[in-house]
């Protein structure tokens, strides 16, 4: 046996301890991904470690809707295509992703950062709920400045839709709840996603809350 | 949808492909990695790199058994206490550690550093052989210069053993012969793995040859 607690090498243990304390990776799978790595070229092992590393010092956030970005906008926001007055609220960088992935929204998105979790300790403050309602006043005073030019017309650029996005537990409902209570009365219209079967899903299979809600939120159908 | 092919962040993208690239993580499973330590605070980030990436300049290999090692020895070899004249071949570091886990080992220890595979174009120069041999030939030549002293006696310092232990598969089975080869004759006893039925294996489970060879070397009674 070794004097480092079963390994051979302090360098080894480091980095097995490092890699197992990923989520889901298990202390057989990191000591394995760490042998392998160690086996690979010194090359590419710093190039593996600097692709990390980066994450900590080399990843911005959108000044807008605090995405992850490579400069100080996303992609999406510097994207004058899309409409910029739908306003998708998700919890996190994984939401955006996965909306993108359907290529079905062409509005924006404000990133949370986080979900509203009193058993976390996470509350209102700690994600970017303030920065939602200074966008939303922000994009208000910019029309009013608008409307007050010679010929200027508010209306003209459309409402501003505010798309509640979270998930369906207790913590995404609170959060949606919260967010509401914050913007209610600022001339928004606030959605949120539909809930029901997914396509293709078999009602055998269903959760008995989700088909319930299903029935009750019936809609027409549409040969 | 991103100009980065997908991602929204060109060092998010590095890091997802870099995780990727290990073996029997999938693309999802990148991503989510990656955004878990995105999420972290940025001191973590780096001390997860930094612990990878030691690995590429801070790992050390033992002289005498090529096994990863803190210093120029590893902790078996510089264990007096063990029977340094009882060798056993591996391939690798993982079969060590698999070895010292049982507790049941007081010899040292040869690695390879892989196996001879000639679809994957390893020869037996490519894995630590002739570092075996010159192994063998310096302890014989210590036992003769004792030998040489006034009194020694190399008798003494009993046979050297060599214990094959390297897989049962067919690149096992050539280096073990090829290893075989070079060492026969150079008056050390050769050993491997006692193979048969795992302790609690049941014979309905069992595979064709592990059974039928079970059978053949078959072993006494032990009440």
């Amino acid at each position: 046996m070794y004097p480092n607690e079963k390994y051979p090498s302090q360098t080894l243990r480091e980095a097995v301890e490092a890699i197992g304390s990923l989520p889901g990776v298990g202390s057989r799978s990191a000591l394995r991904l760490a042998l392998h790595l160690l086996g690979q070229p010194a090359e590419n092992i710093r190039h593996f470690a600097s692709a990390i590393g980066r994450l900590a010092d080399d990843v911005h956030w959108c000044r807008t809707c605090q995405m992850i970005a490579d400069g100080d906008e996303c992609a999406i926001c510097a994207d004058r295509s899309r409409d910029h007055r739908t306003i998708c609220v998700v919890e996190s960088v994984r939401d955006v992703m996965s909306i993108e992935a359907t290529g079905q929204y062409r509005g924006v998105y404000h990133v949370l950062g986080g979900i509203i979790s009193p058993i976390d300790g996470i509350g209102p403050s700690d994600i970017h709920i303030r920065e939602l309602v200074e966008r939303i006043d922000r994009m208000h005073a910019e029309d009013a400045a608008v409307t007050d030019l010679p010929g200027g017309d508010s209306e003209s650029r459309g409402s501003i839709e505010i798309i509640l996005a979270l998930s369906g537990d207790v913590e995404g409902e609170t959060t949606s709840l919260y967010i509401y209570r914050q913007i209610e009365g600022k001339d928004v219209k606030v959605s949120t996603l539909a809930r029901g079967l997914g396509f293709g899903d078999d009602l055998e299979y269903a959760d008995a809350l989700t088909l319930g809600r299903s029935i009750v939120a019936r809609q027409p159908f549409k040969p």
